[in-house]
């Protein structure tokens, strides 16, 4: 077991600035400097082992690079509330770890041969040693969230950690069972709701919840899932947007479409465009990513413009950021505003 | 959170005998059909959805079959540590589970279409489920290891057998890792031992650990750990054999073969053959499931029998199986016969 980080980080405000137009915000780019070399020294405590097609494949695809979203949103909520010491870094550290192991395994399971910008890890590794290394990170999760004991986390708050993990990842899990359900039929936009929160609500809201308990601050977490509920949705709806506009590192733009992902937009499209536009875009949409054309994701985008798809998606994650403002309200005063920009950045970020 | 069963199981000692040829053994059959309804019992309370796609196929490879191994080792060792209460069941069936994700996953990475003779999980719910399935059953793992405290386990114990269960699955997944690099090269017998252990020796070994945690005699988990140590390889050897004489219940005898298996029968006989001969033994491996046709599988199979490779490997499991004798020595009586009754019954099974 790794031993826990000595850096000692305290709250020192240093990300945190006051300028004109608002009255607070958080330099994330600093927060993220500050704190990546921090998550990241807590991962390698966990894979300092050798073994070819393993180790060598778990630091080429976390160094990929990615934004450290969920461990920065831990920590920033973990120092918010009062949190001065390094207790939360594992369960943090975990936090992206559990994400890095779902995009690892969706990589295969969508199909996708790009991540970041770069050939997926079953692409260079292959298939089997692709989903050995996404096993091995799932259980590596549950190691650091143990290694939380070296910092200082009494037993009782470690076991409710894993139980939050736990929480999580079998909700994540569910919520992809129904993506990959939707994909062959024609959901309603509440299909697609339960799906999200499902897939990307629980996950987004666990860094939350593991800093409230490491915090101890246990009462809080039910309205953090309520939070979460809307954030949650509001992120992937973001994701299908940017999937249309900026790309999502897959080496194109409109990959979803050659998925067949049953986006928000599509789901809008669908409900609005003729029959006969209906069975071009899931005939589209039912085609396997090798057999779309780029032409035809250009048909889909004409369709999705068409029926203004994008400016409702947008529209609908606007009120989920809404509903997310009108929660944070019922929490501590002390959460406000470092909930409230993560709110507003999972909703407005470009990549 | 699932309850904990209500059946209260005591050591009744009902499915020990005393036959005239031997002091003692355990009656397995009567054993497994006492504990199998109790520990799917536990299963079926983390299984309660509906989800297409994902609680059909979990109840699909569940009911294939399969011995229950695991879990009543973990069982018959609390029991014989003096276990008089059902506080083991969630552990029994967490490795259970454990064992059934391995095997999903596996067949996947293996390629294996067949098994326990019916269609593999991945063969008739597609790629994209069969992963996902897979990775929902992991985490299951953890909730039945939590549902422990409902038993009435202690959250200190819980959390030494979350520990438990990670380190057994993370050496696991290093032993696959060793496992898929050995088909692509010509491993030593060393090679092929390390590789074993690690794939199943810790998670042979866990089911034992975790019934001393429960029962509150850690002390003993190092002699486990070398009891392990023996029957792992052991049982994986026994294992190799049965493919080439019983078969695995994937559909054919000699599919290691087809696979490419660096199993200790295919390492002995590269030890021993000619050059020629080694360079159609690695050329007949080398090729993919598919390609390899039942020919060249009975061609491997002369040159196995012509090396006497099969009585090289059972001779290695017996010697294993008396080093596991020996272990046993080291450990309190009370343990002795039932550990004895598993080490033989590993070696020697017929299927």
């Amino acid at each position: 077991m790794g031993k826990c980080s000595n850096n000692i980080f305290l709250l020192t405000g240093s990300y945190f600035s006051f300028p004109k137009k608002r009255s607070f915000m958080i330099d994330l780019e600093r927060l993220s400097k500050e704190k990546s070399s921090l998550i990241d020294k807590e991962l390698a405590s966990v894979f300092g082992g050798n073994m070819p097609n393993l180790h060598d494949a778990i630091k080429y695809h976390l160094g990929t690079g990615g934004k450290r979203l969920r461990p920065l949103l831990s920590i920033a909520t973990y120092e918010a509330l009062g949190g001065m010491d390094n207790k939360i870094l594992p369960f943090a550290a975990a936090c992206e770890l559990f994400h890095n192991w779902c995009l690892l395994h969706d990589d295969i399971m969508d199909g996708d041969r790009v991540r970041r910008d770069r050939p997926a890890v079953w692409v260079k590794y292959g298939l089997a040693h692709g989903i050995n290394v996404g096993d091995y990170m799932s259980q590596k999760v549950f190691e650091l969230i143990i290694n939380s004991r070296n910092c200082g986390v009494d037993d009782k708050t470690v076991l409710k950690l894993v139980d939050a993990m736990v929480t999580a990842s079998v909700k994540t899990a569910e919520g992809q069972a129904m993506d990959i359900n939707m994909r062959s039929g024609s959901p309603k936009e509440s299909d697609y709701m339960d799906m999200v929160m499902a897939k990307t609500g629980h996950y987004l809201t666990v860094p939350m919840v593991g800093a409230a308990l490491v915090a101890g601050r246990e009462e809080i977490i039910p309205k953090l899932v309520e939070f979460g509920s809307f954030i949650g949705p509001a992120f992937q709806i973001a994701d299908d947007i940017l999937d249309l506009t900026e790309g999502k590192g897959r080496g194109e733009i409109g990959r979803d479409i050659k998925e067949g992902k049953k986006s928000i937009l599509i789901i809008h499209c669908l409900g609005k465009c003729t029959g006969k536009e209906k069975a071009t875009l899931l005939k589209v949409l039912h085609k396997s990513p090798e057999e779309t054309t780029d032409a035809e994701v250009t048909l889909v985008v004409s369709l999705l413009n068409k029926y203004d798809s994008l400016d409702y998606a947008k529209k609908r994650a606007e009120e989920l950021k809404k509903k997310a403002y009108a929660s944070i309200k019922k929490m501590p005063p002390e959460l406000h505003e470092t909930l409230k920009f993560f709110a507003d950045y999972l909703v407005n970020r470009k990549k």
